[in-house]
């Protein structure tokens, strides 16, 4: 499996309007097992996701997609910039999706 | 709904054993929606444990359960210390398991 961990920030008051395009731009993507949207508690403009997918190759094929590039298109925007990314290698765990 | 993001070292060597305590260790956890346990790819002894909750009481009385409480008292001594945590609001996203 593959991985990231990233924070992203939103331009100020924007993040609701980002969280809404991440999410309807990443309903379906191969290989995706895990794509976790958080609100930083701290910081009012930040959010968080955490990727889990079937393999790196996924991952990389996932930003050519129609409906992710629309949202890359229309999120690029509302961002202001991007905070920690850890790339990781996940092992398993509780509520991850099936391989599709 | 309540998330955490949080990275754990183990003491060297020991990061396969910890993730194996902790995968056995919280299968069953009510209110869990998420549990994803991913090795860091820079740090050998690093593992990312991102949490998503249906409220953060559910986490706090998670802590109390016996399988909980024996992972902890299991994995303490493999356990060198804790680096970044990150409280958050999950939003959404794929692969959530339903409330349970």
């Amino acid at each position: 499996m593959y991985g990231l961990i990233g924070k992203m920030r939103a331009q100020p008051g924007q993040r609701e309007a980002l969280i809404a395009i991440l999410l309807e731009g990443t309903k379906a993507m191969p290989g995706c097992l895990g794509y976790v949207i958080a609100k930083d508690k701290l910081d009012a403009d930040a959010l968080w996701i955490t990727e889990t997918w079937d393999s790196q190759a996924s991952h990389k094929a996932s930003l050519a997609l129609p409906p992710v590039q629309a949202a890359i298109a229309k999120g690029r925007p509302l961002i202001a910039g991007f905070g920690e990314r850890f790339e990781t290698e996940p092992v398993g765990g509780h509520g991850l999706a099936k391989p599709r």
